[in-house]
Parts: structure tokens; sequence; C-alpha cells
């Protein structure tokens, strides 16, 4: 899946009105929010994409309901395998359940308690590995081989990158009802999938519109892959909070599409993820993961800058777990 | 302002419809969100109007803003005052801002941090005084009668009621747009202005529609009242987390209002006010005060019965203090 050629043809912006049609009775249709707090703060217009509100609470439901829609009677039958930190594992087990076909997903034994719980409360067989030591897409690829299942890709898949490029056309729609059509748009940036769409979307859309990745400092992969213009991994050792944005570097066919039609990437700090976990809390009245958050921090620490203009950013999950969400409203009472 | 008769005329349907004209540029039109977990709780359809979202993070600023741009040149120049607890205090706060009146804010010494910060901080003058001793609406009526300033009423006057109604008018029309006109309203219940404004829309666009107040169990003082038909006082010495509900009885306007219009009223314990903010922090992803999840508490704990109903539940604020959300997250954690 991340090798350097992907067998995949992108998906067009038809292949993604077809997904929003496909999903248009399941999936919810977040609203894009603003406020004035926010405006405030960064001193520009901000238009808030929330799919935190999605189904499953990330937008990881469209791709997996656009990919398990795709398969006929008998694949259905035989099951769905798929690898995941927790949020395409949730989108994958809630899809699943509701097109009649059994889930089986590998996720980390580290990965955040919410998300292991609620993958098992849709209805999913959930199998753990040791992130650090364990190769989880060939977990996965025997689990399929084994009962003829078939697998979901998280990202690199024309099926996948078309589901998520629906919250794209939606962004599309409800700015140009308000009048307000992005100058940029920031987007939390992992395998790439939600970028590649989003950005097939906004080339056809409103092609002026700049698309900027937002990835942890440390899993960057994206932002220095299109600043050198081939597929770069990040150095071994890194860390950050943000779980859901942790893979080793882009897809093939996910890069293939964001080298072409996204201006660039940027990354952040924890910190600047937490502080805007907590603005998001406090002002926004938002719960967003730090995966989920890394955009919004983006705007928030400048690394985007926002100066009178109308800024998109994608607030694209919200599962955290209690613990982790009480310590970031401790920091909040030590400010 | 809360004798038996009140001196003022209910605000007719039409007067909502002109609020929401003056409305339409600064107050947020927030959205009516559905949540698959929420419904597969309850067995039934619920349509969550977050007014969470709105500028402040509460619907106060509807009445507050309504209010105050129908004061004149000299008037708004002489300045505004007010008492709340502290979402009517941010709402006038903000309001008053916008429409270049000075505002002093009379609020308790114990409301919480968040909401005193936030008043001063939209640029408010705040007064504190002792909620077990001192009669605040004495406090804040000298205080305008020495400055010229006029008082802005937290719920019964005509203009606060026709702000607060906006928000019935957005739920109707954004329920008709999905095809789903809910059987039964169910909102959070203080001095009964957001009820009498949403009832006032409701008895001409939805006859049909139940409408359900939702008040903490020791301060149900609404619920007394529309069962006997008379205005009645909460026993002293109750006590609820729920800051933004502790008015002691219905005011006269507005329960001459819901008297007429209201189905009935419902009260929750703190402990299903708590569930239904953990509920709302886990599942919906959204951030409610203890005041502005009664409702939500009230469809969760069966004191509403949703079984295959449509029923809008208004989330009507969402400012609470990190001490006390992150108590609420412990308790998530011992179940």
């Amino acid at each position: 899946m991340n090798g350097q050629v992907s067998p995949f043809t992108p998906p067009s912006y038809a292949d993604i009105t077809a997904a929003a049609e496909r999903l248009a009775a399941t999936a919810v249709c977040t609203p894009l929010l603003e406020n004035a707090a926010l405006n405030d703060a960064v001193g520009g217009r901000i238009l808030l994409k929330a799919e935190t509100l999605q189904r499953t609470g990330s937008f990881k439901f469209r791709g997996a309901y656009n990919f398990i829609s795709q398969l006929d009677g008998g694949q259905r039958r035989r099951g769905v395998v798929a690898y995941s930190s927790g949020n395409h594992a949730q989108g994958v087990a809630a899809a699943a359940a509701l097109l009649g076909a059994p889930a089986t997903i590998v996720m980390p034994t580290d990965a955040p308690s919410i998300k292991l719980d609620n993958t098992r409360a849709l209805g999913a067989t959930v199998v753990t590995y040791d992130r650090h030591s364990e190769p989880r897409e060939e977990i996965a690829a025997q689990l399929a081989t084994e009962s003829g299942a078939t697998l979901v890709p998280p990202y690199d898949h024309p099926w996948t990158i078309a589901g998520q490029g629906t919250v794209g056309l939606e962004i599309a729609a409800q700015a140009a009802m308000i009048g307000a059509m992005p100058d940029a748009l920031v987007v939390c940036c992992g395998g790439g999938g939600l970028t590649a769409g989003i950005a097939t979307v906004f080339a056809e859309a409103a092609p002026t519109t700049g698309i900027y990745t937002a990835e942890p400092r440390d899993f960057d992969d994206t932002a220095q892959s299109l600043a050198t213009g081939r597929l770069v991994t990040n150095q071994p050792g890194g860390n950050s909070i943000c779980d859901a944005l942790l893979a080793p570097t882009p897809g093939a066919l996910t890069f293939s599409i964001n080298n072409r039609l996204v201006t660039g990437g940027v990354s952040v700090s924890d910190d600047d993820v937490r502080r805007a976990m907590l603005f998001a809390w406090q002002s926004l009245k938002l719960v967003v993961e730090p995966g989920g958050a890394v955009a919004l921090a983006a705007v928030l620490s400048g690394a985007v800058d926002c100066g009178d203009r109308v800024i998109a950013v994608v607030l694209s999950g919200a599962n955290i777990d209690a613990a982790v969400f009480r310590e970031v409203l401790k920091d909040a009472e030590g400010r």
C-alpha cells in the first residue's frame, strides 16, 4: 500500500459525487460552523467543518461506507478486514454493520480505550497487535486471505478517498451558501486520504483555494514529501499525542494526488495541539481529539496565516479517552 | 418582575420573526443535530438544537441583542444593566458591545469563573453580590436608576422572549427541511423565557407539537406551576449543579404564556444531569453545562418518553468551569 507506485487510478470529481449519493441516507452532513471568539483570536474568518459530529466521531465513516457499499453480496458475506489506530476501525465497524458484513479490525494494543471499546460495541471483532514490533498490514492481509474477507484500506484506495472527498463537497456547498468561499483549507493529515479527496473536489469547485495539510511535528511526512516532490518517511523514534496521525509515510495514491493539488504542508507541536483542544472545549464548545485538532492548532499557532482571509479548517475526529481529556483541561487551570 | 400580573403583553409570532431579522447578521443559526448513538440509546429520533454553539455559548445572546437593539441612541449611550448567574450576563455584554452600549452586570460571587471572566472579557463591568442574602433585582434596579441605564430583563419581557423565540423559528424551519417535524420539544427552563418564545412559535408553526419544560428536581417551579395553574415558588434550601436554572419562581409574563401553551414539565436529578453531560462529551462530542443539559437528561433518563417519536431537545448553554467538567469526566472512569 505504501510503495512508490499505486496500482489504482485517482478518483474523479464524479466518483466523489457518486460517493455522496451512496452516503446521503446514512452519513451526517456535518455543519460548517463559525465562532466569533475564534475569528477574533486569529484576525480572519474561520469556517470549521465539524467532522467530530460525524457518525462514529470522525470522517472515517465516509470512506469506509463508500468502500463497503460497492462490494457485492458474496463479498459482504465473507466480511471485511481493516487495520487502524481507531477511527477507521470505528468507521469500518459501523459501515459493515449497516451493510450486513462481518468486520475484523486489527488495532494497536495501546489505542485509546474509547476507540477499542466503540469498535467492539459496533459489533466488530478486534485483533490487537504491538504497534512497535508487528506489521499491521501483514496481519490484516493474512486475516483477509484466510477468511476470504476484503481489506478496507484506510486511505490508499480510490473508493476510500472518494468517500472522504464528500467532506470537500459539503464544505464547498456550505461555503457557497453563506457567500464565503475559502481562500484556503487546512486539513488534518495522516495517510492523506481526506486531503486527497478534498483537494480533488476543490480543484474542480474552487481551484484558486489553497489546500494545506496539518501534521504533528515528528510526523510531517506529507509536508516533507510535498516539499521534496518524493515520498519521505518520518524519522523513527518520533512521538506525538496525535494517535490518529502516526502513519510513517504518505500513501502512494494519496501522494500522487496531493503532490499535484496541495499547496503545502505545515506542522504543529503537541503543545499547540493541547492548546487547540482546550480552545475548542472552552470557546467552541466542541470535543476534539489530538489528531482532529492539528488543523485548528495550525491556525491558532500562526503556522497558517489567517489575517483578513477566509480559512476552512477541518476538525476531523473526537474520540479521546476521558483521562487524556482531563489532563488537557488541567493544563487550562494552570494558565 | 416576579409579581402575579405582568404589565407587558406577550410577544406575537410576528414579534419573533421581527427579532429574527434583527439577529440575522450577528446571531449564529445553530445547527439541528442528529446522532445515531443517541437515537439508539432512547429508541426514538432526537433532534438536538445546539445553542451551545451560539455566540457567548448560550441562547441568551438572542434575547439580549433583540432587546438592546430596540433602545434608541440616547438610551444606548446611558448604558444597560442586567442581573444574571452568567449566561444572560455574557449575552448582554456581547450584545451591548456590538451595539455601542456600556454594560454593568450584577452577578453572584459564586458564579462559575468562566462566566465571570467571559463577561468581563466582553467589556462589561461586573458587580458581584451574595446570592444567599442580597436581592439582585434591587441592586440592578438601583444601579439603573442612578446611571439612567436601562435594565435588560433576563426573561420576563416581551423583547427578551421574542429574541429567545428565534430558537423556535430555526427548529421549525430546520425540522421541516429534513421532513421530521417533532412530536414534542423539550426545553431547559429557568425563568421560562426560552420556553415561552419557542412555545409561541410552535403554537403557530406546528400546534400539535407537545412542549415540555425540563428543570432540576429542587427547582421545578415551572412544572409545579403548570400542574397547579398558579405561580409556585420553590421550597427554600434546594440545591443543584445547574447554576443557570436556580430562579425561584416563573416570570409573570412567561408563565402567562407557558400556562397556556406548554404541555407539561418534567424534572431530573443532578446525577441525571451529570450522566447527560458525560453522554454529550463521549457520544455527541459536545460540551454542555449542567443547566444546558437538563432537557437531554430528561430524554436519556426516561422522564420524557421518546419511543418511536421525533423529539427536539434544546441544549441551551455550555459555559462551565474546567474543574467541574473534569469531575464529570472522572465519574466516567468509574463506570
